[in-house]
């Protein structure tokens, strides 16, 4: 297959490859020798963390503090609400020994047979079940409620078929957790969050997305109600971005969780749960990139600004006294520049290095624009590159960075909205669906409508979206009965 | 046993039971349902976050970047490195199976047989194994040298006997690896992370340290050498609070990672590793509190200062015009503060639950002071208090909290000081230690006189510290053969 001068295999060839080949060169991750888990590199990690720290204080704007839970779960606490543990206790890594031995010849070591553990413990998918056991202790009166926490830590849910960020054996997320005095406050933050990430990833990382609620079928397991976030990928494809979870009392009754309200009758708590993973690297990868690497909206990217100067020898001084002040004077404005005066690589080299790694602006100065008082600067996201004056530069490399964030935003969303479609007629829908897309389509709100979709088309019900009419619905484009709801349906990630 | 108004054991009358306490009054930590797994509670882990950032942030100035490596580890990785295996591979948390499924009757899961692993995964107890096999693919020349990464993660050891925060099986941690070009590199590297842990235990923590090297039995399993800061609690044990190793080549070659050097041949790298972790809170805790409970230096406390107005009904309306508006002007100073006006809890509760919790700053108003335009201050560590007037009160809170931060720092190095005896007499050793406190005492550098000293004493070599005199050492104290070293000699946690 043809590469573009990035390397990269090209989006329009074999998308997938693309995808890959880019987490890998633009130095994000990569694959380790532990089947299935990921390594996170420095540059991808720093913009990780750059999505920690901005979804962490809007967390904490709503009242939610951090704690900590134990990595490990008593093998015996999933089997108490029965719909979750359906739906984790399957496939997950089980600690069963708590010890190593030599081996006899003292080559290595082996398991110790006799350090086995009385009950087996599970390293956690999820920590509902932990935490509840956990609130049962800390929630006596409504006077304790709400109570809003939040943990950053790893999860491990056993994949078979894994790709690096979309779905990894082991991942990065926060995993809230909120227990109420009441359902309709319980409903409320768990349509909070929602929005919480909505706006965080439609601001910060420029990803438009559809909200809505799961149906029955696509619920996390003990939840009663499943609200998502879904961004479409460049290939049409969905990528669930995030989700917020209304637990009713379910974890309440499963870890028996009571408190006494005002009028002093025990209750039983009700419970929301939260989260985002690394899986936000993928959906971020995978809506702004191009054929030439990464596009990364200016609020997330590592490192705003790239200044080249093109120099021979011991030119580099003249070089480095209008830079250096020029970059610290970028950087007291906020703005995180690096400034490449190194001479072990060719420029031509160093810019497609960081076109590949997605630095939103590159400010170049050879000899004449030295002399004539220029730089050129260039937008990753258009790839327009133009030569202005360099006195004043940092209002334009301010305004060109807002610009940026717009833009992709503008887009993203162009794109997005120009693959959503209405459509009643399931042969019709079967045809199109292949060239990716999101399909608003009238539901009779069977699950057996639902298997017969995702088996004839591999598609499935997205959500139902908020703002979407549901009034005049028609028939249900499968089954021909009376449609209860338009839903969102979609091959996805 | 006599209890203070905090409900907490004296520390005359039993220090271990007055920290026990308070770990969980305090309301910092408390013990889960899986073995030796604590949960951090949400006032524990803001101390914890605000550890994090300001560690994370001296790392970085030193170009250091964060990463991310897999949980598990495979069983031969371990077996690698020699001594790495014999101090890290016995008691650890072994995953065998990838599965559950239902029983037979369906009231519960058990593990799958036929999901068993081909080779056994570890839970990381520390990470140079999974680093290492990573770097072998990372470095390839000189120029990709110096690689300074860092992780925050959870490791699991696991323990027989636990206590919060100061041993436990999962803990919080930090693990920076670096790899290096020369030796000289990497030792200078070792001893200036050293150097930065030892700033902020001493500089934010206000826990005075001695910094030195390990001896050989004491060092790290892998290391050719281990730098210590080793702080003294109130019952003057040591508590080894922060290491650096320098691992020489060890891993280097154990995972085979060489570069091509200047010369085009090829070397191994050079290797440090170094690491705090959620023990610092033990440290924290037991260097500064007393019998009212928590005592906090302000650079660490979550909330710096609380206002309580004292009030009937709704009186507080005239103290919320005059206390809202101090609090903005507070936080606008950067502190952080907590406007107590409930009315569910009497002001002698509040009193005690602040102290409890270690609020640097308490400011309380009756109805006496609002007439007189005063405000009573008190500051935690000395419970002194003063009524002053509220005019200026900012730039009053403002000194207290530096002058408190200084204070705390004095009074623990005073302390540490007085508790630091030079001892060449190994009957008076035997008999003073008992006792607690730091013994500085010549050594003839051999195992088999640190091996009796712990055996007859409990009591080890925490390190040969910098900048003690190590001249005229006359004769080992146990073994009477000339001494090469004047070693620092205590009980520790």
């Amino acid at each position: 297959m043809a590469k573009e001068i990035s390397g990269l295999t090209k989006r329009s060839e074999n998308y997938s490859a693309w995808y890959n080949e880019l987490v890998v060169k633009a130095d994000l991750a990569e694959a380790s020798d532990v089947r299935g888990c990921m390594i996170i590199k420095p540059y991808g990690y720093a913009i990780w963390e750059k999505i920690q720290h901005m979804l962490d204080a809007e967390f904490k704007k709503t009242g939610v503090q951090n704690a900590y839970f134990p990595l490990l779960i008593p093998k015996s606490f999933l089997s108490k609400e029965a719909e979750h543990v359906e739906g984790f206790a399957k496939e997950c890594a089980v600690v069963t020994h708590y010890r190593l031995k030599s081996n006899e010849d003292h080559t290595g070591v082996v398991v110790d047979p006799d350090a086995k553990l009385e009950e087996e413990l599970i390293i956690r998918p999820t920590s509902e079940t932990i935490i509840w056991n956990t609130f049962r202790n800390w929630i006596h009166s409504y006077r304790d409620l709400p109570l809003l926490v939040n943990q950053w830590c790893n999860v491990m849910r056993w994949e078979m078929r894994t790709r690096l960020f979309l779905r990894t054996s082991e991942f990065l997320w926060q995993e809230g957790h909120t227990a109420h005095a009441t359902r309709e406050e319980a409903e409320e933050r768990a349509k909070m969050m929602l929005k919480v990430y909505a706006d965080f990833v439609e601001g910060q990382m420029a990803i438009p997305v559809v909200q809505g609620v799961k149906s029955e079928t696509e619920r996390f397991a003990g939840a009663l109600d499943t609200y998502t976030i879904e961004a479409m990928m460049q290939d049409g494809k969905a990528l669930q971005s995030g989700t917020s979870h209304f637990l009713g009392q379910n974890f309440g009754k499963a870890f028996n969780v009571q408190f006494l309200d005002r009028d002093n009758k025990p209750q039983y708590a009700w419970a929301t749960s939260w989260g985002v993973s690394t899986r936000l690297m993928g959906a971020l990868i995978m809506t702004h990139s191009d054929d030439n690497g990464l596009v990364l909206p200016p609020a997330l990217a590592p490192v705003q600004v790239v200044i080249v100067p093109i120099f021979k020898g011991s030119e580099i001084e003249k070089f480095d006294k209008v830079l250096l002040p020029l970059k610290e004077r970028l950087e007291k404005r906020g703005i995180s520049v690096k400034y490449d005066n190194s001479d072990t690589k060719r420029p031509g080299f160093k810019f497609a290095d960081y076109e590949l790694r997605g630095m939103p602006v590159r400010l170049v100065m050879g000899g004449r624009d030295l002399a004539a008082g220029t730089v050129e600067i260039m937008r990753r996201d258009t790839l327009e590159k133009e030569t202005v004056p360099f006195e004043g530069i940092e209002d334009r490399v301010e305004a060109v960075l807002k610009d940026m964030q717009t833009n992709i935003f503008a887009k993203a969303k162009a794109f997005r909205d120009a693959h959503i479609y209405t459509c009643d007629d399931y042969g019709e829908f079967k045809e199109r669906i292949k060239d990716g897309g999101f399909f608003l389509c009238p539901w009779d709100g069977t699950p057996e409508t639902e298997a017969k979709i995702k088996e004839d088309t591999q598609a499935t019900i997205r959500c139902i979206p908020f703002g979407v009419s549901q009034d005049n619905l028609g028939a249900d484009m499968v089954s021909g009965k009376p449609a209860v709801k338009r839903a969102l349906i979609a091959r996805s990630y």
